[in-house]
Order: structure tokens, then C-alpha cells, then sequence
């Protein structure tokens, strides 16, 4: 037996296991406690809607809540890998879209947000010696996750167009022979993120080609990261890599009810693709929260069953949606100009890029302290200004995090009233120029 | 660049991340899929009640469906730690309990279930090198997540006294010495679950003071699943080992708003203890699913606030749900008794460990090929009788199934014409001698 002295130090033996060392911080974690010091700060940050989602979604919620004994089922556990109602709906609506048949029960998993697809969809396909390409600005958790999962991430970045980088999130594109030589015989997986978060670049169906060609090429998983799939500006559309000749069988595909239905509370995700693929994250699923809340998928498969009979018409959720958001993406889109600010035109998603430094000169930039200057400057809008964006420096690698150095990400996803205050804010803010 | 031909062989690489080699099969998906086949049989398995929830609490639900602006917000994310109103509530709730003063930001974590309670709290605290003790019968997802974590179960058995073992589960002890031994430099945590599931078991305080005496003296921590906690039958009282002196600083507490609710499919569960633990846990969460779904968190909250004002009184729901819940079980302990077979009775949890052996000479064990013949009496049972239960040997080790061999779990928490119709059919399996 073991003496006491033998023993570690308690404190030491206590902290977080080595496998989660460097993943401690987190720009959300540390943007909220932010935000609740400031809690007068008009919020533009994290990425979720100031007012009431469809009434008719919410209607559906409340209807599992009805006092009636056969309802009792919506309050207990549910399949592990997905309520049945919302598995079929989501076979069924991603079979029409992608005009494939779509087994509800093998190639479909509801998960805890989109957040938790991607976990069990990096954890189970990710492993030591796996690198995982990462398409830069992405969505922050992706890195953490891989790491993880054992796996190493391999960053490339959509770089402006720098004649007409301004004009639209098109412009921001891959350099393709700079993508190829990332992909070797040890590349697992690529990230993709269509429309992408925080720049609203939506990949046209040449690049997701290009793209596809390279994963058949090198036998490489695709995970795609959909969240923003149905809002979509102009004339774009989105198209899902899964869809391209050959790509079903190598394409997890991710989805969410929170950014579907304006529901970001209701934390419901889910992944779709083959069996083949979908097996290894019902694994990690079941091995980690096992299954998901019962009454938010009752609802949400009722939603969906109803927007699958509307899709293309004016009645569609998701086209009422995408009009709202429009006129809201272009009133920022003008106020971010009238300040004298360069708005990067998102094509899709609901956050915008904006270059502030044509303003540089009057922001107190050495009143704050951190390495990336984008980070200065956000703390300095949201004390100084009232007004709180998100430093893009979060959604870039550490050697590349100087790329975001000109950049705050707004959400404009918020109630005319907030936009109308944040215009407030922005108006003040004008180039020195303009004054 | 690499050629085509030393690429892998695509199925092989697409095959689960080996982390999860070896932990694909489970007891519920197997005994689900079972169920499905037979439709038609009465269903004592997996834990969840058959009938409508307390109504106040659904109500809860109902009322963050309402139609009104003010209440948007529970629909959108919610604290990435937990809802402010649900942690206050806990943190009030086992404040009391236990007499010392709980911080809710940072002392509680709320999460998808019990289940990512225990994922969280295994992932981020075991690491490998780590030994984790597992007492058995144990709810069968501790093992999984200990290999996950990259940590090494060592299990030992709670053994029945020879004497007296079906009178009650309390006559299913640790042999303290066989305890001893297994604690040494390399034990990082040991598991407890009180009251225990499948067995009942509810550990007395010399127990516990005997395992928490090792820990302090092995500085290891205790992760203690207390999910059945307000299911407690008899004059036993539940004693949190986190209240015994010297034990708050190294236990990680784990609670079930389904269970405790009889809402399983609500999916949110809960964790408390020191800051220095619960943050590891919060670094987990972050890395998984993020945060939990905002309404039922309202709802819950709002519960628990009304039932900490009765607690103790005969208003108290957990008062209630007890008083119901001694009835279901002494129905049924009748019944199997009635029935030849040798009933093991809880102490607490909505489980009954039932020897089944007495009436083995009318079984067809050999109508099954399984290994565990616990899990053939329990196919058998289903196929031929429709009364489904759960096998055991689930809640055993490799090396220990065998101990479960003489036994199949029920659950008692059904309503009324469940339990008729069960004992319908346990009149039928009557014990050769009594035909």
C-alpha cells in the first residue's frame, strides 16, 4: 500500500486532465462575462435573434404541454439516436433537397445543437496522427475539438480579393493550389462552413468542386458545416457538397433547429449522411449525453413536416426569413458605410465583417491590452461606446491571427429596435474626415 | 504530394476513431431494437415512468410558450454554465441540504442529462495512468467513459450477505478490506451511485465515512451519482457524501431533473461541488455541447423553487412521488413473490433486482446462444412471456458477470395497468412446486 507521502499534491492531481490543457478559454465564455459588466452595451455579438421566433413553431412546444395522458410520451426519453417523428421529417426533407433517398433511422442523428454534431462528428472520425483541414475565418470551436479529438488542424484562409474585397463575401476565396498541398495521406478531414461564419461567404459550386475533386483524390471526410443553409441573400444559393457526384458517401453534413427556426434555446442539431459515417457519431453520441431532449424534437419535426410541403413558395418559413434578414443586412450594410466603414456584403448568415480602421484614428487602441489589436478594439467600442461586435481574430489560427487585425464581426439577426440603436452608435463613430 | 496508391483503403479509414473501439454496443440500443420487435410486451425496462408527469411542472414548460415578447429570451441560448434562475435554484436547494453556502455561477453546472454530467465529470477529470473505481452493479455507462477518458476501471462488487440477501438491498455490502486494496498512488476517483441502480442499495453513513475516510487518505475524488436521490422508501435517509467532513473539496455530485421530476425525456441534469472541480467540468462542456436547452431550464427552475419552500412538508412533491412509489413496490415485490421468485427490495430508485432462479426448470435457457444467461432469461422472457426486463450482467464487468447471472432488473415506476398487466403475467411463471 501506498504511503500518503507517496501521493501527488492535492491541488495538482485535481486539475483538468491534459487532454483539455490549452482549451481553457473561449472568446464566448469571455465576451459574456464582458457583457455582463456592460450590461448597457446595445449587444451585436453572439449570434442569436433580440425577439419572439414563428409563433406556429413555438405553438407546437406548448401543444406537447397540453394536459392529455397520451401526451405523456413527449416528456420521457426519447430514441436515443433521434425522436422518430424528427428523424423521418429530416430524411425527408434532405432526400428532396438532395434527391437521394435518406434512411431516417441510419443517416440521420439529432443531436445537442449543432455544437454537439460537431463534436461527436470530429471525435469519432479524428484520431492521433489525423490532420483536419480548417478553412479560415471558421466558426471557433472547430480547432478545439480536433485537438481533442487527437487529431491536427491544417489552416488555410479565404484572402479578399484585393481589388473588390468590400464589394461582397464572394471575393474572399481560396487560393486553390495553396489548399492542395495541404491535403497529404495523413488528411482525415476537411471543414467546410457554407454560408461561413463571420464572413457570409457562401462557396460557389466551382470551389466546392475543386474541393471535392481533392477529397476523392486523397479519400478525405467532409464536414459540413451548414447551420446558416437557409439564409441566403441575392441571387446566391446553397448548395450542399454532398450533393456533387461522388460526395454522399464522404460528407457529413450539419444542420440546426436553433438558426432554422430562429431558436437558438431549443439547442437541437443534427448530422446527416451515409450509414457508413453516421454509425461512428450514434457511437460518440451514446457514449457522451446518450440522447436529447423529447419535446423541442416533437415540435421542431411538426415544423419541419409543415415547411417540407411549403418549400419554394412564398409561404416557406424559410423565405420570409431570408426577406426579413435582407433589409436588416441592408440597413447595416448602410449604416457601417454612412460611419465610414468598409462592410464586407455577407451573401448569406446573419453577421457581418466590417473593416474599421478607416475610424483607427479615433479609437484609443493602447487603452486596452491584448496581443490582437481586432480585440482591442471591441473592448474599446463596447466600453468606450456601448456597442459590442466580436473580435474575428477568434476564428483564425494563432500564425494567422493578424489577418483579422481590420475586422469586428456585428450579428444584425436583432430587433429593428436594437439595429436602430447600434445605427445610433455607429452614426458617432464617423471617419475623421466625415466630421 | 502523395499518389492514390498509398492512400488508405477507403473503408478502413473511415471506420470509428479507435477511442471508440470496443465501446460500440450497449445495453439499451440492444434491448431497444429487442423491444421494437416485440412491440406487444410489457415494457420494466429502461427507467422511465409510463404516465403523465406532475402537471405543475409541465405547466412550467407551457407557460415560456406563451405568447409575449418578454419571454423571447427562453427561447435563445441560455448561460453557456447554466440558465441564472436554474443554478440559483440548485444552488439554494443543496446549499440547504448540505449547510454550507453554494455559489451558483461557479459551483454548478448544468448539463444534457445526468448522462453528460457523468461524461463531463469522467472526461475532464481521468486522464491515462488513472485507476477509477467502479462499484458494481453500476449503471453501465461509467465503464465506457472511464476507457474514453483514457483511465483504467478497477471494479468491485457489492456482495449480498449469504444469510439475509433478499430481504433487503442493504444486505448488499462492500468488503472493506477487498476496498482497501484496490486504492493506491495511481486511483484518480471512484464511482458511487446511492441509491443504486439496478440494486436499490442505499449506503448507510459507516459506509460512507469507510470510502471517504480512503479518499482523503489516497486524496482521490469521488464522483457520486445521485440521481435517485428523492426515491427513498422506508425510514432510510439519503446521505450526500459530499456533506461528510472533509468531503465537499473532493466530490463532484451529480442530480437528475428527470428523475427527480419523472420528466426523463427533458434531458437536463446537474452537477455541484467546488469551484476548483466544477471548472474542469465547465472546460468539458464548453468543448461538447456548449449549453443546455434554455425552456426547460425555466421550467425546472421555476419547480425547484416552489418544492425548496416545501420541503420536508407534505406539499413536497418528493414526498409525494416516495408515497407512490412505496406502493408500485410493494405491489410488485408481492407479485414476485407470489410468483416463486425471489425479490431483492430497494431501498430507494424505481428499480427491484429479482433472483429469477427458483423457476429456472421451466425456462428454455437454451432457446438463446448469449454468453450471460441472465440476458438469455431475460430474451426468453420477452419473446416468450412479453414482459421485458433488463439483464444485469450489463451492470457487471468482464470478469464479475457472473454474478448477475441469477437475476433480472424491473422497473416498478408504471403506471397501475402496467404493473396489472406484468403481474398478470408473473402468475404465470409460476415456480414448479407451486403449479
Amino acid at each position: 500500500m501506498t504511503s500518503n507521502a507517496e501521493l501527488k499534491n492535492g491541488n495538482d492531481k485535481f486539475q483538468v486532465d491534459s487532454k483539455y490543457r490549452g482549451l481553457e478559454s473561449n472568446v464566448w465564455i469571455e465576451l459574456n462575462s464582458l457583457n455582463d459588466v456592460l450590461g448597457n452595451c446595445v449587444n451585436l455579438g453572439q449570434g442569436f435573434p433580440d425577439f419572439q421566433p414563428a409563433p406556429a413553431i413555438v405553438a407546437e412546444l406548448e401543444k406537447v404541454c397540453r394536459s392529455d395522458p397520451n401526451l405523456y410520451a413527449f416528456h420521457q426519453y426519447a430514441r436515443a439516436y433521434g425522436h422518430p417523428r424528427l428523424v423521418k421529417a429530416l430524411a425527408a426533407l434532405y432526400g428532396k433537397l438532395l434527391d437521394r433517398s435518406i434512411d431516417p433511422m441510419n443517416e440521420v442523428l439529432v443531436t445537442g445543437g449543432a455544437y454537439g454534431a460537431l463534436f461527436y462528428t470530429i471525435m469519432a472520425n479524428v484520431g492521433a496522427g489525423d490532420e483536419v483541414i480548417i478553412i479560415e475565418p471558421y466558426f471557433d470551436c472547430y480547432e478545439p475539438m480536433v485537438l481533442l479529438a487527437g487529431g491536427t488542424p491544417r489552416y488555410i484562409a479565404l484572402k479578399p480579393d484585393a481589388v473588390n474585397s468590400s464589394a461582397s463575401s464572394a471575393s474572399w476565396c481560396l487560393d486553390m493550389d495553396e489548399l492542395g498541398k495541404l491535403f497529404n495521406s495523413k488528411t482525415k478531414a476537411i471543414i467546410l462552413n457554407t454560408p461561413n461564419n463571420p464572413l457570409g461567404k457562401m462557396f460557389s459550386r466551382e470551389e466546392l468542386t475543386a474541393i471535392a475533386d481533392l477529397c476523392k483524390k486523397f479519400n478525405v471526410l467532409v464536414i459540413s458545416d451548414e447551420v446558416y443553409e437557409w439564409l441566403v441573400y441575392d441571387h446566391n444559393s446553397h448548395i450542399r457538397i454532398a450533393s456533387l457526384p461522388g460526395m454522399w458517401e464522404r460528407t457529413v453534413t450539419i444542420g440546426s433547429a436553433g438558426k432554422t427556426f430562429s431558436l437558438t434555446g431549443w439547442k437541437l442539431g443534427w448530422a446527416y449522411g451515409p450509414h457508413h459515417l453516421i454509425r461512428n457519431l450514434q457511437i460518440a453520441h451514446q457514449n457522451c449525453t446518450y440522447m436529447c431532449q423529447t419535446p423541442e424534437q416533437e415540435a421542431v419535426a411538426a415544423a419541419l413536416e409543415v415547411e417540407i410541403g411549403r418549400l419554394g413558395t412564398e409561404q416557406s418559413h424559410f423565405q420570409k426569413l431570408t426577406k426579413e434578414l435582407v433589409g436588416k443586412r441592408d440597413e447595416m450594410v448602410k449604416a457601417i458605410r454612412d460611419a465610414g466603414m468598409v462592410p464586407v456584403v455577407p451573401q448569406g448568415g446573419y453577421f457581418i465583417l466590417v473593416d474599421w480602421t478607416p475610424i483607427e484614428s479615433t479609437v484609443d487602441l493602447e487603452s486596452e491590452t491584448d496581443q490582437c489589436e481586432d480585440i482591442r478594439f471591441v473592448k474599446w467600442l463596447a466600453k468606450k461606446k456601448q456597442l459590442l461586435g466580436i473580435p474575428p481574430s477568434a476564428f483564425y489560427s494563432a500564425e494567422h491571427k493578424h489577418f483579422a487585425r481590420n475586422y469586428i464581426r456585428f450579428n444584425f439577426y436583432k430587433k429593428t429596435e436594437t439595429l436602430e440603436k447600434a445605427k445610433e452608435i455607429l452614426k458617432l463613430l464617423q471617419a475623421p474626415n466625415q466630421k
